[in-house]
């Protein structure tokens, strides 16, 4: 190999996804391509024990993300070489990830889609060897966007129809923020600052002005007019850097009343909400928006239902998952073939020791059931044969079959699907007080 | 709408971090470069006004990631071409941005330095227009890599001596999990599980096996057997998949008391640590060493201090910065020339409405004055001359002169000057009990 590094490679090493893995997945490989167990046909499913404290609901996200991870999950020859001089693993492994690419089946619950303890809302299957080692990359993306999505869902849901701009870039890792805003999209968001999620992913973007563009301009006015001049009278002004109610006018006289809207991004934003409707209803500026920003969370959000506020911007709070900023979904072997010849028949396996840590065992199918008014009424998850009634509502859909991905979708159809997976929810799932999971999750017998 | 990334688009994403930008700061740009004020000079500064609920001290992560994004900041065609379709920027913008590379200044502390609530950790300086559109990237990196170095101090104090692995990647973002491996290491850790951390960073890397490895096997038996074949007697065997005083037995007989180490990964671990150490001292295997996981966090870590465990693998709690998984670091501006003559002099500005988010205006300089024993007794944040008593303790040093990077420097060095600044703090730093900055910040007149 190599050891110069070409553009191509530093452009294969960027879209490469295999290095985002613990060390101990290709440990474990090597060791099990020397028992010969690696051949051994292996089920993995991705479950959360739990919803975090409180939730209601958690919500699938970042399914999509997934797919482009396991196409791009390729060995490149400096990923190899620097694998091979850190004595990583030895020549025989290092000659099965060169030549590896994902072969086996993953199903999983659609992006979008609600989960409750114990949905089995992904599952990989394959040999040990090509299924163990897409462990870390698979929960890194599932684990972080749906930890976002949850958050986003609840401020969507708080919202009522009011939208909801994400711009909470700058307080999340750079990377972390473009997938935050994919996530929150799918959770119903309407909009993103990230100008990388807009051109990565399509996701409308908005923004207005900052505090620092009026304080460059020897005076508000001044400020006020070069955004309009250059913007257009359907532009927001940022209008609380210096006295809010002066801002207000000045705001009108220079962009008359046809002004598209005004920020408000600090301070009592429900007193000044209702104030500064007032003064733009006083000033004739009617249609002038009024959009509200500065540490909002869902709570916040539901408190301004009742004031005069047209939109929300949400940054630290959705960043962040809304205090829960990682889910605990898990990868779990959970069945394996009987011996090293992989045709020999799946076995269910199950870690045994500490309560709160054990699995239970066995491929799992999962089915939402409703009630006769076709409300959700719980998540039922079993091994064997899908009952009957059960049959039209089950969650897995196929994403990835024999290799070749399946399941690639328009983010619209996970947006799509997660309102529609909500609304099938009790009413009580998007109460915002802490409560236990809105439907039980229920495992039959036999 | 909803496009498929190709590996060639990870690339160029990769290559730019132009668009990890907020749309704000390229329609301010817009309209700053029509009214003229975009060639004042200014002056942007990073500080937080307080540090997260509870904690005694910050700690500067991402410097030298920022200086690689500063680098990279350069639009290429597709996202120039995207911002016209999306008309987000007219043409004159785009061609301003086609050429765009930063070439003014940047100061900051070191990265590894505490900081207090005041601390400037970083100042940006140039024309409005060349400023300006860094916020984003700027705040992005230093909120989330600062975040976990916090965390990462608070946790490597609490372990005395006792290694540290860091092992979150699957409960953080893919890319933000590298990062946060970074900021662990700045910050006192010995090593990752991360494996493009070690790739990209030189970190090194470390891991052991999961349940899945044992649960592929017929027997537990057969899996230590097949993991010491392939990784020799230093390896680090699992013990908590089944029974734990039997798999300490079957650990010592199949690898003998040369074993390195076991892993306990569930359970009551002071009570197990000091089971499983008295067991493997009665097999014999007295140099054997023990290692917990397991939720663990900088208080479990603390209240395993006197249990007979050697070394500490910590996931969630790390990479989600221990309960504050971002800082409030905000990117002001502070001074600007009085005209659109970058030449006339710089006056101080802020912004005045609401006090919580009121802002100190002027350029500023920072030192800590320590006491006649040598222990950090005050953050001194002042504008104009700096005492002469303070000059040899000043904070910041330069990272960018004139567009050209001069801070780079190799990451041991931010890790060592990390440990000398903790060091120098007031011992109740480090208590983990929720406390106020354990220094105070001054701000001298005159």
């Amino acid at each position: 190999m190599d050891a110069v590094p070409t553009p191509a490679d530093a452009a294969a090493d960027a879209a490469s996804t295999a290095l985002l893995t613990d060390r101990y997945e290709l440990t474990m490989l090597q060791a099990a391509l020397r028992s010969g167990a690696a051949r051994r046909r292996s089920v993995f499913e991705v479950f959360t024990r739990r919803l975090p404290e409180g939730r209601r609901y958690g919500v699938v996200a970042g399914t999509g993300r997934v797919l482009d991870a396991v196409e791009a999950f390729r060995f490149t020859a400096p990923q190899l070489d620097w694998l091979s001089d850190q004595q990583i693993v030895d020549d025989s492994t290092l000659a099965w990830l060169a030549d590896y690419r994902f072969g086996g089946d993953i199903r999983g619950y659609g992006e979008g889609e609600c989960y409750f303890p114990g949905s089995p809302v992904m599952v990989v299957e394959g040999s040990f060897a090509e299924a163990v080692i897409l462990e870390t990359v698979i929960l890194s993306i599932l684990n972080y966007d749906s930890a976002i999505a949850a958050a986003a869902s609840r401020m969507s849901a708080a919202a009522g129809g009011r939208p909801l701009i994400e711009m909470g870039a700058r307080r999340a890792h750079e990377q972390a923020a473009v997938s935050a805003s994919r996530a929150a999209y799918v959770a119903g968001f309407a909009a993103t600052s990230d100008l990388q999620a807009g051109f990565r992913y399509g996701i409308p973007t908005a923004g207005t002005s900052a505090h620092a563009f009026t304080l460059l301009h020897d005076s508000e006015r001044d400020a006020f007019t070069a955004q309009i001049e250059s913007m257009g009278r359907g532009t927001t002004l940022l209008i609380d850097t210096y006295d809010l109610g002066e801002a207000v006018r000045t705001a009108i006289e220079v962009a008359g009343t046809e002004l598209g809207a005004v920020r408000i991004d600090s301070g009592d934003l429900l007193m000044l909400a209702h104030r500064v409707r007032r003064q733009l209803d006083e000033l004739g500026a009617e249609k002038t928006r009024i959009t509200v920003t500065s540490d909002l969370d869902e709570y916040a959000i539901a408190a301004l239902g009742t004031a005069p506020v047209d939109g929300y911007g949400v940054g630290t709070s959705l960043v962040t998952g809304s205090g829960q900023p990682t889910c605990a979904m898990v990868y779990k072997l959970v069945a394996r073939s009987t011996s090293d010849d992989p045709d020999s028949p799946l076995i269910p396996v199950e870690k045994r020791s500490a309560g709160a840590k054990s699995s239970r065992g066995g491929r799992k199918w999962s089915a939402r059931r409703l009630d006769a008014d076709g409300v959700a009424e719980a998540e039922v998850v079993g091994t064997g044969t899908v009952p009957p009634e059960l049959a039209d509502r089950q969650l897995q859909i196929p994403l990835v079959l024999a290799g070749r991905t399946v399941g690639r979708e328009p983010l619209a159809d996970a947006r799509a699907r997660h309102l529609r997976s909500r609304e099938q929810l009790p009413m009580s799932a998007t109460q915002l007080s802490k409560g236990d999971p809105v439907i039980p999750t229920e495992y039959p017998t036999g």
